[in-house]
């Protein structure tokens, strides 16, 4: 049966001038489909040789022709200069210092300069344009408040593609800078239309035209100052999108104007880890309308020459938006995602496309993402690619993706024989977990998990961008706990509490920091919101919070849920306040897995009620209180590892009255099972790089032993 | 010479029962006076001794038989309930639940009722007085939120004198509880001045009336649950002064009336640490002049008798005020503060009255007041009197008391020789310092420090309350480190800022967490005081901010003073912004003693310019920041400590361009000097507990060398 899964699925990077590698390895690795990758090209040896062929595109790059001949058609951004302190009566201001001249150009343009704003930012007002003039390349203003900090918002052209600008300064590329259009310019997007005709008209052999991505760069805003080359990235804003046609488009549609300092918001951007203001909520979804237009006649096109279209989702997805509602409407055949993480492919697996494909880490590049060396003197990628694959591998338990590949350049796989094995193992284990998901669901406890932040599904399982970009954020890792967790998640907005989504839901996570997107922010004002949740919990649910949950000034309370928890914070007033003394409480069956918890200052027990599980410093960090029939659990940090992974999964299972009752559960936190009934197969794998020896519950108060190898796959059949 | 230093301004706690031992101390500590405590009485034997007698009188408190008839003259707070969260259409809460009810009675009385108020926690509002009844000890709530919290508001008799309370419960006392009198009952208020004559005519021998203290204690209260028995204390907090009559009254004075939840603020209560409200600042400004009224009438008649009046400044204290502009109205002959601390010896020195006369620690108690044997078994009193003498000493030699002493039992002494010695030591120690004062000021450095807070001048010195009691705020670290520095110290507020107040100053400190009274809170949010300090750091100025200094929401940056400081703290909107990097910078001349900072998350380098001298985790703790002609220094914290004193002392010095040119500083921060011109005598003392052997710097580049023995004292003739 083994050799059943050693062919399919498979999407292998080819590489001119290397045919026979890529077609021995296409052998190896059981590719079916052979593509390029940004930087290399496929050979017509491989294009004929019968596997399917992805071609990558990125539709608004590669047209520096065009761009030259209309600069006007290039895409933009508003920057914001840094402050300049007053000293006299008048100021001078160079907007672009300090930001990388090979990446922005001032628009002055006269569509572009009436957006333009100089604020006042100690006084947090904006100057009378009367004030200030722009001339020689720099902004004068007059009459202002000596001693007050200033600033110049402004247009500026994007002239270098983020991504091909990050290649170079990363991987040392010489070539030609690549610039980058503007869909909404409208002699450019004829000319865009025009050349997919072409290219689809000359790249016959091409089965798959794979969209790297769509139109607009996630936010990514270099320096001069190599001490801070790299001044904002943000991997889910919108700010790469704007432009005065834009700007204009917007106001005839909503009815009102947005500013520059919508987009600058006091120097600070809108970054996603915050709650968006409403006028940032109807930019995204008129990019998202305008998005899914123009994506719409090109997959249109592709589809008129019999080829189907997939789309990269990242790089330049911005207004893309799998979890958006107008995604589906697009047409696309096929998403792909990169994944370093279980929560990547959760998100991967979970969108509405007939096609799910994740592209593994790492890529064949000398140097990861991170800046360590992979295939480059001192780099072991067949060590990086386990290690990614046991983060992929639980979570693929839990719902299944239909493909999987690989990207970058194949030569540099050429002395790299454990990795290629690496590679073909992890090419079996996918099949067979795809194999069993087709055959059927993997069981889930009856345990409903919403987890609960100001997106809502819309930022399902992501926060913005890849775990190491997020980490800092408990959120990130409980999304990646929770990815692999035989348990039912979703994921819901502040609003839908309101609309019905607490029903059949039995726990619901809460965790960020006071004033960001996953706490909640100024949402938790809502006396509703908090009604809800209290006569949920009162009826049974379970409430988790973590660090700072439903935190908000203004109330007797700073966590809006103190009463569930029976834990707050003290912002400042309640130090003159006795706090309650406790004994650490060992009796709830919760794996003492809180050794990874935050030393959280300030935190208290309202009521003195709460049972608390750990603490540092005297001050207690991780608590469980009773509330009506429910119950709420808090937890300073959460940080992801097989102990904490587990102690969240006894959390639930205490929350539903299944400890110790559930089936599929293993006794060693670094094994998980996955059960597939209509299998009647058992998969156990083992998450660490030491063989253990452990027990699986199963149903009746039955049990197996079990003895895993390092990482190994087990398959058992019941 | 020695022995001109053995005798006078010492006051000896004498003990009835202990006549020959009370005499034979008196002898040894050079008593000239002696006094009687808080459960001790003197004998007459003692009190014919010749020596001057100070007596301690509580006024408001020992006329139980007055109160029981008049239990309408007893004193009264605010409390609130503990919330209850309604599951249906009505509540019922249980006012005093959860309160001791040894110290608290409900006061339902028809003056009182109309003061009660039942508050929607969750929605922030008060409920309509017709929706809820106050019955069968029980208030009922109709017409409620389901799941939202409510609590009720109340007036509650206070029963037990706090102080009382407070020794019965620690010290197991077991006589009959005292009670309080409020002066402002018309019938208490002769009482207690008929009383007041009527002791002075009882007791002619006593020359000085030590008045401990007078009418109001600080707020104390104690909770039935002895898992948490102190549920609030604040030391300088006046809500102990209140009652209906005083509400009355005021709202005849100011205009309009305070309400419960001007006192309750959501349950948090209005904490010295916070910065007060605008009804806070009256009611304060009302209970002082009331205060100063009635103190004044007892003062005048002490004075008829030919005594002297002092004053306790501590317990009852609330209203005196002695940094209030009414204190030198009342007449009080001498200031009285027991004192762990160098910064209550300068707040009893700095105060506008005749004698100023510290008590020394440790109390002849057997149990400190942190919980710890002194004259018990396991302690060592010597040791803990040298500690406190430690900090004392360097205030002491920057302006001196008129006079020390000592409280509690005096028979506790015996068997403590090593105790017995070490106190007649400090008290030659203490003479010859006040005489080197009163030939004339110790030399100070030309570096004027304001210490800029929301209380200014009103909180000099302290914060509220003790060291143990507040050592969680930098700010007292900061203040007991400037207690001993040779440098001019003021403290004002965000006002005085606007008016003038740094004219002449050299170097501004704001130190505190953001939202609190030390920090500021909303007192950034006006531009002008901004301005003047960005103003006043650009003309050479130096401003330093500890932890959150000038924090306030709402601006471009979070410390509003970050542009002179050249770092901040991102609240959230600034994760996905780049971080400067930086080399740690060793080039400054200033103690590296920052191995106590605070390991402070989400600090960030603004515009990269700020020399990092101190990180953690990759994050900097401290920076200093050119900015103009002058300096923004930043610390995450400060703890006190030789090395941090010594650090604060640098920073002030590099301030005002006086690295390596100031005379008097030694070369050991374990060691501090004093030069006193007028007797041309240099104080060095050895503030470690080791043999320490360093320089110190005269003028002209001229140095000493000293050796000094532990904690030794030395006297230098130059």
């Amino acid at each position: 049966m083994e050799n059943n899964f050693r062919q399919g699925d498979f999407t292998l990077p080819g590489e001119a001038g290397y045919e026979q590698l890529t077609l021995e390895l296409a052998k190896k690795w059981g590719a079916d489909v052979i593509r390029d990758s940004d930087g290399t090209k496929l050979s017509d040896e491989i294009v004929q040789a019968g596997y399917g062929i992805y071609s990558t595109i990125c539709i608004i790059r590669q047209h520096n022709a065009f761009a030259a001949a209309h600069p006007d058609a290039q895409q933009q951004t508003f920057l914001c200069s840094d402050p300049v302190v007053a000293t006299e009566s008048s100021v001078v201001i160079h907007p672009l210092d300090g930001f990388f001249d090979e990446q922005f150009q001032v628009n002055d343009s006269s569509d572009a300069l009436p957006y333009w704003q100089v604020y006042d930012r100690t006084a947090n007002e904006e100057v009378p344009k009367e004030n200030w003039t722009w001339e020689n390349g720099a902004v004068t203003v007059k009459n202002v408040q000596p001693w007050h900090e200033y600033t110049v918002s402004f247009l500026a052209w994007r002239i270098w593609e983020e991504i091909n600008m990050y290649n170079h300064t990363t991987n040392n590329w010489t070539s030609e800078h690549l610039r980058q259009l503007d869909p909404r310019h409208p002699l450019a997007w004829e000319y865009l239309q025009k050349w997919l005709r072409d290219w689809c008209e000359q790249n016959p052999d091409t089965t798959v035209v794979r969209f790297t991505s769509l139109f607009y760069n996630f936010v990514w805003i270099f320096g001069s100052d190599m001490r801070r080359r790299n001044r904002f990235t943000d991997w889910a804003s919108y700010d790469f999108t704007v432009s005065p046609a834009a700007l204009k488009a917007f106001e005839a549609q909503y009815g009102y104007a947005l500013t520059a300092e919508d987009f600058i918001n006091q120097r600070k951007l809108q970054v996603t880890h915050m709650p968006p203001t409403a006028h940032k909520r109807d930019y995204m979804d008129f990019i998202q309308t305008f998005v899914a237009d123009k994506a719409k006649v090109l997959v249109d096109i592709v589809h008129e020459y019999g080829k189907k279209a997939y789309v990269f989702y990242d790089d330049s997805w911005v207004g893309l938006e799998p979890y958006g509602k107008r995604f589906a409407s697009i047409g696309f055949d096929g998403l792909i995602k990169c994944i370093f993480s279980g929560f990547e492919c959760r998100l991967c697996a979970g969108a509405e496309v007939p096609t799910h494909e994740i592209r593994l880490h790492p890529y064949l590049f000398p140097v990861g993402l991170g800046g360590l060396p992979t295939f480059a003197e001192g780099g072991h990628p067949e060590k990086d690619a386990l290690d990614y694959w046991r983060s992929a591998r639980r979570a693929l338990l839990r719902q299944c993706v239909d493909r999987i590949g690989l990207g970058g350049y194949l030569h540099l796989t050429i002395g790299q024989p454990a990795f290629v094995d690496t590679i073909e193992r992890i090419g079996v284990e996918f099949r067979k977990i795809k194999a069993l998901q087709q055959a059927g669901p993997a069981y889930a406890l009856p345990i409903h998990v919403a987890v609960l932040h100001t997106w809502g599904s819309l930022r399902s399982w992501t926060l913005s961008g890849h775990f190491h970009e997020t980490y800092m954020h408990p959120l990130i890792h409980i999304n990646e706990a929770l990815s692999g967790l035989p348990v039912e998640v979703k994921f819901i907005s502040f609003a839908d509490v309101e609309n019905g989504a607490l029903d059949g839901v039995d726990v619901v996570i809460n965790a960020g920091r006071a004033g960001d997107a996953w706490s909640g922010g100024d949402a938790w004002k809502n006396d509703q919101l908090v009604s809800k949740l209290t006569e949920f919990v009162y009826n049974g649910g379970c409430f988790i919070g973590v660090n700072e949950p439903s935190a908000v000034p203004g109330y007797h309370t700073f966590f809006r849920m103190a009463h569930v928890l029976g834990i707050d914070l003290d912002t400042g007033a309640r130090i003159c306040h006795g706090k309650w003394t406790y004994k650490l409480d060992k009796g709830l069956r919760i794996q003492e897995g809180s050794a990874n918890l935050k030393d959280k200052e300030h935190l208290y027990l309202t009521d003195g009620q709460a049972k608390v599980l750990a603490d540092a410093g005297g001050v207690p960090q991780m608590t469980v209180n009773h509330f009506g029939n429910g119950l709420g659990v808090y937890m300073s940090d959460f940080q992801v590892s097989h102990q904490n992974t587990r102690m969240l999964l006894d959390i639930l299972l205490c929350a539903k009255g299944l400890t110790d009752k559930a089936p599929y559960i293993s006794g060693d936190c670094r094994v998980e099972a996955a059960y597939y009934p209509d299998s009647r197969t058992l998969i156990v794998i083992n998450n660490a790089a030491e063989y253990v020896e452990t027990t699986v519950s199963l149903p009746d108060d039955n049990w197996l032993d079990v003895a895993l190898s390092p990482m190994e796959t087990k398959e058992i059949i019941l």
